[in-house]
């Protein structure tokens, strides 16, 4: 039969960064395109012993259906994190346990918009949730980002402008492609504007505790005083990502209607996913596991940025980050982009196009995104040098 | 803030079912309201072993990021399982593993339906799969049932009369909550409209491997000449729902938009869960473990049954199921629905009111759904003998 698919499809065509993502799991291409972590940040040996605990002490709670919210104490776990690191103010706020953080951006989108209302993004941002608002029937408005977080301006401008802004969507810490972090400064004028323009603000921190240099900055959610703001968090960058567990911090009323979209999306997170997270979290060393990971990201980070310095100085533009997966470079004017990532590509290094990350496809963009997580020290040694080597 | 959600959350009231099962975790309560397979029907020792083995032999694999279409020799073993059993033919077909069968109800609608696009149901049918089709938008039009399935005259009259018909959703085998299973003469009925009015199929089968009476009937996949069926299975009910790992089988251009939207939604399913699944049906005995199964629910569907047309039989009006999970009982048209079920709550036993399942809420009717899977055998004979103490 002749198929028909549904309009808001439409928008989300087949993607450049999935081809190049396929072509990353071919063995001896450099996978500058990623953004898994790197094998040596699992705590393989304390998941295989938590694993055993729990198939010997309750397997029945572990295969069996467990409620939508989440299991119940992860959910307290992370809710007495958000509270003690001062993320978490309002009595009324409460979490619920999502499917990675991408479910986030799903609930909140089905939860908030109807088809054709708009969500203003970071632009560039993070694919998967640009996709997942266009799969959601949302209309995307792009606001330019800085070296410090959003163009503020801009923004003003656009909560003028667009009709129907539903919320704004933005990645403060590390910025997936970007990697830039936004400024307290910045973040308090987003939130006043949120709060003038009566809109909410989805926080998406899926990378704020791979801070590997400068200071710590407060989220936005730590000034929200009228529960405007959903915050979105994970365990895919500090934990697992194959485990598929992240979390939603916001109002009790908000989160009630997420709950109400959950059960009929996936019933719950897999119980075994959630019990090997909360029993990680209570029973081992957190915070001593993310400092390790810390470590070995700085140094995958200082090692990139370094080369591109001694190589490509003269060629790339960038912004060293002070944490996350990604660096955000900028081609000279000259060069031609896609060109460059097949180039690339041919030579075994793979990056993806920063048109990727662009609200508006029509838009033109000069960059790339290298990650640093997931290739070997020697495979980013060599990939640097043979980017060097394309010019 | 005042809030303001979406409008298509707007017909998904807080469901009187969400308020019974809170009731059914209070210790004590008689659980007929559950639809829990039973504790003795997980496999321990075999998934404690196997993920004992995955944690030696591959944990990096089951912690890290997987594909969206699912861990492949999971997609590999169920599509030669749906080949073998003669419900895949076609040779365009495919397999993408979701979260839970729930999950391709939620990515079926996403995909198929534009805001407003009309879904057919069977009236009544599984209250989370109206949910969701009311969650993404759908107008839902009822379809009435009979004891042999759908009533296919009322069918086509719908066919002729809605507008924007996207797809018949049927659960086929020991439907819930009726516990009907569709004829094969109207297997290939409603297939037959579904070609003559070019709409698609959605055909949800978690129950299908629970028969324990009568002859198996084949599948409406089975029946598809032109790529319109999307068949839904799942592993809740044969080895584990806490897992949440189910599939949808269909053509290769149907699941390819299902990719992008999972994608958008969770990603993948968790590569554990996954694992485990896999590992399960082709290093163990599924066969061996689900007529296992079948014994267990053999015996505790008769035992329900049996008190039922002992203590209940001038009061209780069903039709005995050859397998699933329900007993669907029409209560004297004297009785008030909706006070009988508080008042067997009151005495200790959640049924669920028969409302909960209606695809026009307005619509009135007199049945209670009982689960015989849940309770132990003594729960049974205590719970239906307080609610023949109720007349």
């Amino acid at each position: 039969m002749e198929y028909v698919f549904s309009d808001k499809l439409k928008s989300l065509k087949p993607s450049a960064i999935r081809e190049i993502l396929k072509a990353t799991a071919c063995p001896g291409i450099i996978p500058f395109a990623a953004g898994n972590p790197c094998a040596e940040a699992f705590p393989v040996k304390e998941l295989s012993e938590i694993s055993k605990e729990i198939f010997e002490i309750s397997p029945i709670e572990a295969l069996q259906y467990g409620v939508t919210e989440g299991y119940e104490p992860l959910r307290e776990t992370v809710f007495k994190m958000m509270k003690s690191a001062g993320t978490l103010k309002g009595d009324n706020d409460t979490v619920i346990i999502t499917s990675g953080a991408q479910q986030v951006m799903d609930l909140a989108a089905k939860s908030l918009c109807n088809e054709g209302d708009t969500v203003l993004c970071e632009s560039p941002s993070f694919i998967g949730s640009l996709n997942c608002f266009r799969a959601n029937g949302c209309r995307l408005a792009g606001v330019p980002l800085e070296s410090d977080g959003m163009d503020v301006q801009a923004l003003e401008n656009a909560l003028k402008k667009e009709r129907n802004v539903r919320f704004i969507y933005t990645i403060p810490n590390f910025q997936n492609p970007s990697g830039a972090t936004m400024s307290l400064e910045k973040r308090k004028a987003v939130y006043e504007l949120a709060e003038k323009y009566n809109v909410m603000i989805v926080e998406d921190n899926p990378y704020g505790d791979l801070r590997v240099e400068g200071e710590h900055v407060n989220s936005i959610k730590s000034l929200d005083r009228s529960g405007r703001v959903i915050y979105a968090g994970s365990f895919s960058k500090i934990l697992s990502p194959g485990l598929r567990v992240g979390f939603a911090a916001a109002d009790r009323d908000v989160i009630a209607k997420m709950t109400v979209c959950k059960q009929t999306e996936d019933v719950h997170t897999p119980v075994l996913s959630q019990m090997l997270v909360s029993k990680w979290l209570c029973e081992r060393s957190p915070e001593k596991h993310i400092e390790k990971i810390r470590g070995i990201y700085r140094k995958k980070l200082s090692l990139m940025c370094d080369l591109i310095d001694e190589k490509l100085s003269e060629k790339f533009t960038y912004v060293r980050p002070e944490g996350g997966l990604f660096v955000w470079c900028a081609l000279p004017k000259e060069i031609d982009m896609p060109y460059f990532c097949r180039s690339a590509l041919e030579k075994g290094v793979a990056v993806v196009p920063g048109s990727a990350f662009l609200v508006n496809p029509n838009d033109k963009t000069g960059c790339i995104r290298l990650n640093f997580s997931t290739p070997s020290d020697e495979q980013i040694i060599k990939g640097i040098t043979e980017l060097s080597s394309l010019f």
